[in-house]
């Protein structure tokens, strides 16, 4: 059990950021240039100003909150970034607390105010494929639909590595891309605009602290190693992964955007809501083994916002469904001794569930194109369309306490 | 012709670092801290003491040059790179340079003395995969031998996004990497050692201007956008590679670790090396295509140095057998609106000519293990074995005038 904890600080019932979660994030306002912030409710506390203020004992350099990624902060280890949320919980929670009669000026942001940032500059990004549903269905419909999961699948976490330079914060703008395409029956490509753009319902961690090359991490350790999730949208340009993606991976079907959730979500905010996975089998070898439950329990879901329009939720998934859990991928990523760096992402892949509607991915909710989605303006989608808002929201909530992660959303423009 | 200059300064004969050549790399020694140099025969001139110094007009801001990257100077743009690069050239031929008096002092360090550093700090990794020689060999051994190319090469380069962080400098050791290996017939994998650590020889270009995210990349614009080149060996456990790489291509297998050689030879330098590419057919898609020759002349070769040994040759290649050239790659690879970043790093692929001896991998060369190569000290190889280090070169030569690489190198060590 939680211990519970009672905010004297306004928070609307149902609120993602409650006094339970204090995620981290980037943001400004006019006033104020780019820095670290914690969510709370509908505002964000600056901790810019909190630790430059004799309010706070400083438990951290304020030099590491005013920086435009939390990269300097995460950087301090665990020990440190941990401290400074429960000050922040404490601070929050204490009938005397000093923050209190400050409360509606300097060190409190509504968060309709702030402009928000890609909360870390990202080293490297990979991208797995860890839902045995949406390989499943993958392997399905592109492949032998009695043999869909290829042989290597169950026995390792497959994975490659994505653009960082083209991850953005949620609200960024997308653009449908262009780039050669196949189409059905011809042998020679042409170039057009993406008529397959998809979504695919992600979650990411980011990495809490470096290895050196050589260094491995155990399934035992690898918490340690990461700070916390965010929400992550891998768009994806079907018709173009589809001819370029042989021999060596998907590229331009993938690299021209994925987007974000601004604030990050720590392990420790996670942990209540810890469950166990699938049951693996085979059983994978030593490396890979895990002996403590390590999926979290988070309900996800995507809708879509066509232009002058309201949303349908097209899909609702769950972050438990995983069957490849993050230390496991952790493990394997550093298995050979690749290093990794503060700051790097690391998605888990399109999260599927067993049915239907609990699809990450407009591919396998509309099978291909078979199966328009109606949306509450009385129009169909088997793909993304131009101007459609795809968004993507997730929390954890258990015993009465809610964590979560706000949204991911993003508009697709034209070409 | 290029014009003939002359320097006062010692420069070796057949050195790679000739006046005409004046590469970038950052440098430090006992006293000085990592810094920017241009390399001169057997020594490195001081570019932050020379900034700093009375001697140089302020071309550039002194700043850029106390830098342990490349980066922000590169980010000053082509036109005051470039004059940098020919303000040295003048200062080393004038028969009156201040330079002169100073010679043998502050201004000059002996190669031998200084510690070299990875050149930029690579944002993102690009690996393509454009030698036609070297995808079909490929494509023989594993796949259809009679229709080795996969559909789509001759459309378009396909490239894969590979790991920053295990990118490093010629001379740090490669450590063998462990990882899931299918054995011979069987049907589960095992965790090992890599039996089958390879090389492979390519080149890579370094992005010396960013682009916003939507923007493309004209092929006929492309070479603004590149800064220099390096030789790259992008080391590959083929065992590793073979059972992970379904369907989302190479993971393990490569980002063990990658080396790039310490000095950026600039575009500029490469001119005169300019030649047509091999010709392409099927032409390709309009945004593909190239007006003007974009091939360079690039005698390469790789040696393997067993343990107390001497070195063997064991390929000899050339970059101007790239079917697809740099400007069609970046232009490629920007089509769909990546964006592109300062210090990116695109690489070739496997650099492989016609001939046997000129196969640009151990894979390739010994032909999965079938054609074992002779070393100097009587023992064979078929991949590379614990304690060998692998050298690769590069020069470019014509009319007396030689643009060298120097070289990228590195040792295996065990596990």
């Amino acid at each position: 059990m939680t211990p519970h904890h009672t905010t004297w600080f306004p928070i609307p019932e149902h609120s993602d950021f409650s006094i339970y979660n204090l995620p981290f994030g980037i943001f400004s306002t006019p006033d104020r240039t780019p820095r670290v912030g914690i969510a709370i409710g509908e505002h964000i506390i600056d901790l810019a100003d909190l630790a430059q203020s004799g309010l706070w004992d400083n438990i951290a350099p304020a030099s590491v909150f005013e920086q435009n990624t939390l990269n300097a902060f995460i950087r301090l280890g665990k020990k440190t970034t941990s401290a400074v949320r429960l000050k922040v919980q404490e601070l929050l929670c204490d009938p005397e607390s000093p923050l209190k009669s400050v409360m509606d000026g300097r060190f409190f942001v509504a968060q309709s105010e702030a402009t928000m940032y890609l909360p870390v500059e990202i080293g490297d990004y990979t991208d797995f494929y860890s839902s045995i549903e949406h390989a499943t269905n993958v392997g399905k419909m592109f492949r032998d639909p009695a043999n869909a999961l290829l042989p290597n699948w169950r026995h390792l976490p497959v994975g490659y590595h994505g653009r960082a330079s083209s991850i953005v914060v949620s609200g960024t703008p997308i653009r449908r891309p262009h780039g050669q395409v196949l189409p059905k029956g011809a042998e020679v490509p042409v170039f057009q605009a993406s008529a397959r753009l998809d979504f695919e319902l992600e979650m990411a961690f980011i990495i809490g602290k470096d290895t050196p090359m050589g260094a491995t991490i155990a399934t035992a350790d690898a918490e340690e190693y990461i700070f916390g999730m965010v929400l992550f949208n891998d768009w994806s340009a079907r018709d173009i992964q589809a001819w370029e993606y042989v021999p060596l991976g998907p590229f331009l079907g993938k690299n021209f955007g994925s987007s974000v959730s601004p604030w990050v979500v720590t392990l420790d905010a996670l942990e209540p809501f810890r469950v166990p996975g699938p049951t693996q089998e085979p059983q994978p070898l030593p490396y890979l083994q895990c002996d403590r439950p390590a999926n979290y329990d988070i309900a996800l879901e995507v809708s879509i916002t066509p232009e002058n329009s309201t949303e349908t939720v097209v899909c609702r998934s769950n972050f438990k469904y995983m069957y490849w859990n993050m230390p496991q991928q952790l493990a394997h990523h550093t298995v050979n001794g690749c290093n990794v760096r503060v700051g790097d992402l690391m998605a888990s892949g399109t999260i599927s569930g067993s049915t239907e509607d609990s699809f990450g991915s407009m591919l396998e909710l509309a099978w291909q194109g078979t199966k328009p989605l109606p949306m509450s303006d009385g129009t169909e989608r088997v793909f993304i369309r131009d101007l459609d808002t795809v968004t993507m929201r997730g929390h954890a909530e258990k015993d009465g306490i809610r964590v979560g992660f706000g949204e991911v959303t993003g508009k697709v423009l034209g070409v």
